[in-house]
């Protein structure tokens, strides 16, 4: 196994080696201006690494790690358009340095350059289960983001609705890139999917963690302002668990602040977050998920160093800051 | 060989049953209606009837049909918001009838999906070219759309660059459709390729029919206004042929009037094409373009009954007036 560095220095330089057409600027310039804004290259790293813990070289596995960061990009290119997100990375989104037939349009060639990169096995025999598996996740993705459009205009949504939401959305991409890199690996079924699982429960834990951040994070270290969701009113782990939490005052009184956009009713609902031990139950279910990554990668029989590598990001996820 | 009208059946019939997941409805419902709002059903009809000519049964290729309908019918949908079109085939627009972000996200489902249902080989061997095939057309009709996007702010747009920018947006995806459609049959690789020169230049002769009939259709005839292209300064071939026929003061006089919007201003473009025999020069490219699709698959060994066929259809392009 390489180190996460490694792997994050790899993903970079094979980012930056992509060569696209220099014609016609206005559909390709916007898609290197994307891929060059960095992020974390989880979802990449996650795959090499579930690769390499399979035995095969990160190598074998670059082009698929660059489809699924592809794929990636272009969720959050469109994403982005639809919730008129003006900043991403700390740099202006493209609907905003171009325009939105712009966004739209690179945003497509995104996801169709994605599918080539993904399709690149050198092994013929695992094409179509590679190709399932990435279209079937894509598909997910996108019922995820309905989702989570159609919860803004309701305020009946359950946990379990959101639990399902975050894992369509969000989750099954991380699962997706883990039991691909096991499957260009040649693994077992099994072994693969197990790092799916360890994937999916971790990219659960992650979205929680957002969650938990937004509201309860060191404005100083997470670097944008927290309070964000509150004033947005958006269906978070938080807002609904307060919502459901049987106490009809406490409901009542987060409702009556619908709309509001002030500090006050950031450190109003904050306050009764904590009064109702809403954070603790966010952090009971952070806690859940990345143990069931980690319980999920820990019963494979792939090689020590690798169930390590693995249970370490969890950990780190779950300790994150930023 | 079926007839045309058998095919367009059998596709609207299998349009009619596919089978969408009920939730989320936002995601699907729109996704339905785009496929149930009609159209010529031109691409899947040419992919059924290049396999059944190549030998092989309509049903073999449904899936590569439907795929092929699904992505052309995804580029509507986008198209349509990045033009601000508000009607397509007599119904509002999955941006009117929703919203911005429900075309966007529907229309990423459905490139997803048509991926999916071209994937649909019954013989693994041609499961790499297939997908190939799809996917090169599909970045090339994006790249189309961008240079059709790019020439709107542009007065030196050249013949070459237009017909180029036609075979991107429009004529490709014909061509891969009778070239799918073929390869499913297990056709050698001349037939294919001469089926796919054969789709690519019924494209051209198609778009350049649509050039002249928004200018020169019977409007009682046609189903929309005469003259849009003229009024939206669209470049055309009959614009951009004006504009570099030779003549300054020609040149000068359309020039003078972008931007303008009036029926004297269709009267009297349409006044100067026929003066300047530029109508003559866009029915000869039809014409040239009409020939060499015939030409493409009389060269080929293909049965004298789906020679006839693709003949017909050709022929009825160049003279349809609607």
């Amino acid at each position: 196994m390489n180190t996460k560095e490694w792997y994050a220095d790899y993903i970079n330089q094979t980012v930056n080696d992509i060569k696209y057409p220099v014609e016609p600027e206005g559909l390709y310039a916007p898609i290197a201006y994307t891929l060059a804004s960095g992020g974390k290259r989880l979802r990449p790293m996650l795959l090499l690494a579930a690769c390499e813990a399979c035995g095969a070289s990160a190598d074998s596995a670059v082009n698929q790690a660059l489809g699924i960061e592809m794929y990636h990009n272009f969720t959050l290119l469109h994403d982005d358009v639809m919730d008129r997100a003006d900043v991403r990375r700390g740099r202006p989104t493209v609907h905003v340095k171009w325009d939105d037939s712009t966004a739209i349009l690179s945003g497509d060639a995104m996801l169709t350059m994605a599918g080539r990169l993904v399709m690149k096995v050198v092994d013929d025999k695992i094409l179509r289960p590679v190709m399932e598996l990435f279209n079937t996740t894509a598909m997910e993705v996108y019922e995820g983001q309905q989702y989570d459009m159609d919860f803004e205009h309701r305020d009946d949504v359950t946990i379990d609705e959101y639990l399902n939401m975050i894992r369509l959305k969000t989750s099954v991409l991380l699962g997706a890139a883990c039991k691909l890199g096991a499957i260009v690996a040649g693994a077992d079924a099994a072994t693969a999917d197990s790092l799916y699982e360890y994937g999916t429960m971790l990219g659960l834990a992650f979205q929680l963690q957002d969650d938990y951040l937004d509201t309860f994070g060191d404005p100083a270290v997470f670097g944008k302002a927290i309070g964000g969701d509150i004033l947005n009113d958006k269906k978070t782990y938080l807002l609904i668990s307060a919502l459901r939490c049987g106490d009809d005052a406490v409901a009542s009184e987060i409702a009556s602040m619908f709309g509001v956009r002030s500090d006050h009713k950031i450190e109003r609902i904050r306050q009764l977050y904590v009064e109702y031990g809403i954070d603790r139950l966010c952090r009971e279910a952070i806690d859940y998920y990345s143990d069931m990554a980690e319980k999920s990668v820990l019963a494979t029989d792939l090689p020590a160093d690798a169930k390590e590598f693995f249970v370490d990001i969890a950990r780190k996820s779950r300790a994150r800051s930023k």
